[in-house]
């Protein structure tokens, strides 16, 4: 990663030629392909690709691609797309309650340099992981919700937000449901875990549900956050065996290790400009 | 598996001195405990125990096994157990509808003597796996259903199966929802197989309903048939991970390998006496 | 799969250009390109690409498609390359010993219409998997190896290859070892499955070997044969769980579960042209 | 947990009446049994056996517990036993070189109180950890290494476990090996975790031998560490797939996640008393 990449998602109506077409606009302008992914959904005959480059000979300056590309070729082939820099380091809140497995697998990796991101603020509705995020030397703001404050409480953390310039939100266990319109601010920018393998055991108490209906797997499930409940795109989702020996107590504790482990993939997926929302449901360029 | 075994699945009350009962039961009566599991489930505080051990010396005549130890133990601690004999082959029959991945799946592993069991009858409602059945030299009975029929043709269903002296059935991807009388016939003795992780995706067309939420990873599940439909005693599950690559067929062809996998590791714990329901629930003594 | 398909599968040194001009190719003459996937090995600086493309408006006869490519791309870049045509049926072979799992899996799959192939030929050292071969009507050949005859039973084998058009050989579980010579006849086109978890436990009775080690997990390794035995290029590996009340029959049982499904994928893998060897590597485009 | 619980590990010859004889032991005296699971080793002719129970009503006091065993059952069957209590809180030492997500694993699950166990020491032969024991408030010694100080730095280790009454060593990718003289004074009572799916990949750079190699899932492996490499009795492992894209990069930061979920379940499972060592394997009561 030592030369600036620029990396281009697209979805487009599927045609002949989209392929070449793509291909064709970053070799003649000097730019060597580094990776490159297509996938053509046959049932809504939709394109998608990914497609990254090698910038140091590429001769069209970096702020004007966007327009380039768009008048030249999105026009053309009704496509639409999201250019990014891998030298650019995006910025990330986090909002937890009261548990801290999913905030240390975070801050862990984040102060080992494991990604390109930067971690200016965490977000909570209870005291308990201040000092986690102490240790770390992240600021803690505590907003307190209630039955009646939610507007408030949520025009405070758009405000915190803001303020810090946060590209995307994580909900590392945040045990609240966001309201529509602050989930529209944050359009397939809000990251959160579910711990069940959805769509099973939707909603609160995934475990005591689990624990109830006798399976024999348990799952952890990462989407982004939509308006309707737990039904948003799904980024990843991993799983666990169990058997009728493991309690509810057991079935947290090892679903804990999946929560963490699902949840720092799929904000590794993000962050590398891999996922591509679609109706829905997600393209992993993986 | 020289000498013959006998096997008792308990479940009672949990009080102390249970297991203690039970060795001890063995021990003064001259068998050898071959294996003993036994498992406390605090929150309905009920013990369960499977408990496996060789006859060659032991003085009670196995006719005799069953009405003693319901005297002596079971009616003193509140006992519910099943008696089993490793040297007894159950007799199995399969129902199927068009697909032969899982019968052929069973056929195999039976021909090849892998399990203790005697395949006497086939049933379908369709024609289409008569080749299969004939190659294997197993009768096959097609008795074809319609929205009118359905009492009839189980009335004959049944009498088939009390002609071939049937133990259990297995419902090898039959497309036809079984009425509670039947159920009720051969309680905890249907063993269905669902092609979804459940309780994901229930009813009809579960592939179908994957592609659309967009899952990174299927199942498929393995249970004892209730009245509630697929909702019964889960006894197994397995699942693989997809991609946005794959399309509905991929979901359809990548799941049958989990369903012929995941039902006949299923009729082995069956076969092998490891299973004890209790309450909706499976206790896998595996 | 309705309208013809071409494949192409490349290798070449690394250098900007190649997606564009392959892409091109396609484009210019009037396909449509169906399915694209490259990579690169940065290590090895070294280029790979499977690109599928609908056939209906190509402008270049299939018969004249490899001297075109050949003039025109591969001879300037550099490239190693195959092409394949999606209505070909590949003729395939399976070597056989004692063990019905694999066989049994295979000729379902091949009976229920799942891959497009031809099976005319099962060769054994051992009868008994004939009663097998002829339930699916399939030849079987008996050619008996001792320590003597080898050459003489290779040379009988290559025969019955060349006599049916083999394509590619499949070893299900064939307990001996092929001379170089008869391996060089067919360069990654014998698919062998190993029954362990490569390179854990290599050579014989690897399951025994597992056992002795006490690993917790087991594998099955599905690779091409070279000289080097059980050191041949990966295509496919999975494992499972085991625990020490697995007794070595059990590792039997259970890894006999993974042999077939992995074989199985590996077959498939093959048959639908996604892989690429280079360098006792696969490059597995799936 | 509320009640104290005796667990008792133990392993002797087989014979009949084993099982009847601990049970007896403990519900005459007045235990309750929580927890009984025994294994019996055909080929070694050996049996198994965890028992838990709750010493309430335990009419033996607790310290003469273990001799009265001996005398009384021990010595009849020629039993090795090891009785330990829940309520005692074992004490733990942490190893590492310079990689954290072993140590950021470990730590968060003992400040979140996920362990009965007290960390006092954590040993590197580098300086780079010192910042992350800080934050947690752990002592740490650096002791540097080289080819002609081992013995002499062993000696400082030894009196730093000593002084702090250690129970047992983690080595959280701690990058040394240790001497055969080290090791017998905490036989059994090292955890180390190997970055392979071993026995594949003894020794040092595994993912770079697994990338040269080209298999298709790595593993992690956590094991007690013996005189001979990488070859003690194996706790626990987990695998996870790669592909072809995967660098050597990606190998090591997928292995990661691995390496630490396996080496804290190792640490899990010791803590909990479910470990038992018997001729290099582990009975592991789960």
């Amino acid at each position: 990663m030592n030369n600036a990449h620029a990396i281009i998602l697209i979805s487009s109506p599927d045609q002949p030629g989209l392929v070449a077409a793509v291909t064709d606009f970053i070799n003649v302008n000097g730019g060597n392909i580094i990776n490159l992914e297509q996938h053509v959904d046959k049932q809504e005959n939709t394109f998608f690709m990914r497609i990254e480059w090698d910038l140091t000979n590429f001769i069209i300056p970096r702020e004007k691609i966007s327009d380039y590309f768009q008048t030249m070729y999105a026009k053309k082939y009704d496509m639409t797309f999201r250019l990014y820099f891998n030298d650019y380091t995006p910025r990330m809140a986090v909002f937890v309650s009261k548990m801290s497995h999913c905030l240390f697998d975070i801050l862990a990796r984040y102060t080992a340099g494991e990604w390109n991101v930067e971690i200016p603020l965490i977000i909570s509705n209870h005291e308990d992981m201040r000092w986690v995020a102490e240790r770390f030397g992240i600021e803690y703001h505590v907003l307190k919700l209630n039955k009646d404050n939610k507007d408030e409480i949520e025009a405070q953390q758009l405000a915190l937000l803001k303020d810090k310039e946060i590209d995307f939100i994580v909900l590392a266990r945040y045990m609240q449901i966001l309201t529509d319109k602050f989930i529209e601010t944050y359009p397939n920018k809000i990251i959160n875990i579910h711990h069940s393998f959805l769509p099973a055991f939707v909603g609160a108490k995934p475990y005591h549900a689990a624990y109830e209906r006798g399976v024999k797997i348990i799952g952890a499930t990462s989407h982004y956050v939509t308006a309707e409940l737990d039904a948003g795109p799904i980024i990843e989702q991993d799983i666990t065996r169990i058997t009728h020996r493991d309690s509810v107590e057991n079935l947290v504790r090892k679903g804990q290790d999946l929560e963490k482990i699902v949840l720092s993939h799929a904000i590794e997926y993000h962050l590398t400009r891999r996922v591509l929302v679609y109706k829905n449901k997600t393209i992993l360029f993986a």
